[in-house]
């Protein structure tokens, strides 16, 4: 009975601790001038290549960039990707026709595991004491070149990370019972 | 500096638990007789609640179906819902057209969020000791008419939730060194 208990205890503490991080993630644009160091990038990564994919096909790529030059210059063709960024990771994928079977679906597939893929990208930042958003305004013609993504291959999302620097902010959230029902859409609301 | 060491020390080890807990995450697919209780369907709703979305618009709800027979009748028309899940989370959106001023981009830019908002779903229930699994594949028309989902709303997707049972397998994942690079495609691996 103890020994169950001690890892109920656990259980509920690591559980705080996720809840904790999914809950106070933010999109954070602007960043000190310190550098990520590569372990916590590399932590970064492997959250990413632990996400769901359908089939476990695990579809995705990712370009890290971090030459400043570089930086600017994506910037350049992603309006809206702000701040002072210490790195931009590019989420790829491949064309789902050439390996999938899913058909229409499939394009629908690999955008979502593209996304899901960030989302462990922006919650590890989060748990690093990292800032991070995600970017989906960009020249895609003019990316595809400077970041050498191959035919085979779509460039889905960036994301930047950095440190946060000054106050992040928290925007309004719509509450959980405007948006949460129970056995069917509008008929009771979760309270 | 005793301060900050404590700060840092506590931040290494919250750290550890939301990257073990992204790693171990798996996509359970048989599950127990056990229900999940009430609080910890809120938790998986509220870490979907937080998710990020472009401008902020959060435009998603949830359907969260617990009835033994709705559940019946949901797997009926979706191929692959396998197993006894104690709940299912239909994430929905809403039609980008209504609210959104992106264009093109605003399809695949709620498409992306609805999966953000999954995977912040799958993750919180692998901290909570729960096995969960996405779906993509089901009769849409049938589930809008089951789950009453109004025409100005698109299900996205379902998540299937509930106690794991038996062993839950790893399946093989690519190599980071094979997916991961340095300022440009295919040029210098992560290493």
């Amino acid at each position: 009975m103890k020994a169950l208990s001690v890892v109920q205890e656990k259980r509920r503490s690591s559980s705080k601790i996720v809840f904790q991080t999914i809950l106070s993630r933010r999109s954070v644009r602007s960043f000190s001038d310190h550098r990520v160091p590569s372990n916590l990038v590399l932590q970064l990564l492997e959250a990413a290549r632990w996400a769901p994919s359908g089939s476990n096909l695990q579809p995705w790529s990712f370009v890290v960039v971090e030459n400043p030059r570089l930086i600017r210059l994506v910037r350049m063709f992603a309006q809206g990707l702000a701040g002072n960024p210490s790195l931009i990771i590019a989420v790829c994928s491949e064309k789902p026709d050439l390996r999938y079977p899913l058909g229409p679906r499939s394009a629908l597939c690999y955008n979502m595991n593209a996304a899901m893929a960030a989302e462990n990208i922006l919650i590890m930042a989060e748990a690093l004491g990292l800032g991070a958003c995600v970017h989906l305004s960009f020249n895609l013609m003019a990316l595809n070149v400077i970041l050498g993504i191959p035919d085979h291959v779509d460039l889905k999302l960036l994301v930047s990370v950095g440190y946060p620097k000054g106050k992040v902010v928290t925007p309004p959230k719509r509450r959980l019972k405007d948006m949460a029902f129970k056995e069917q859409y509008g008929v009771r609301k979760w309270s």
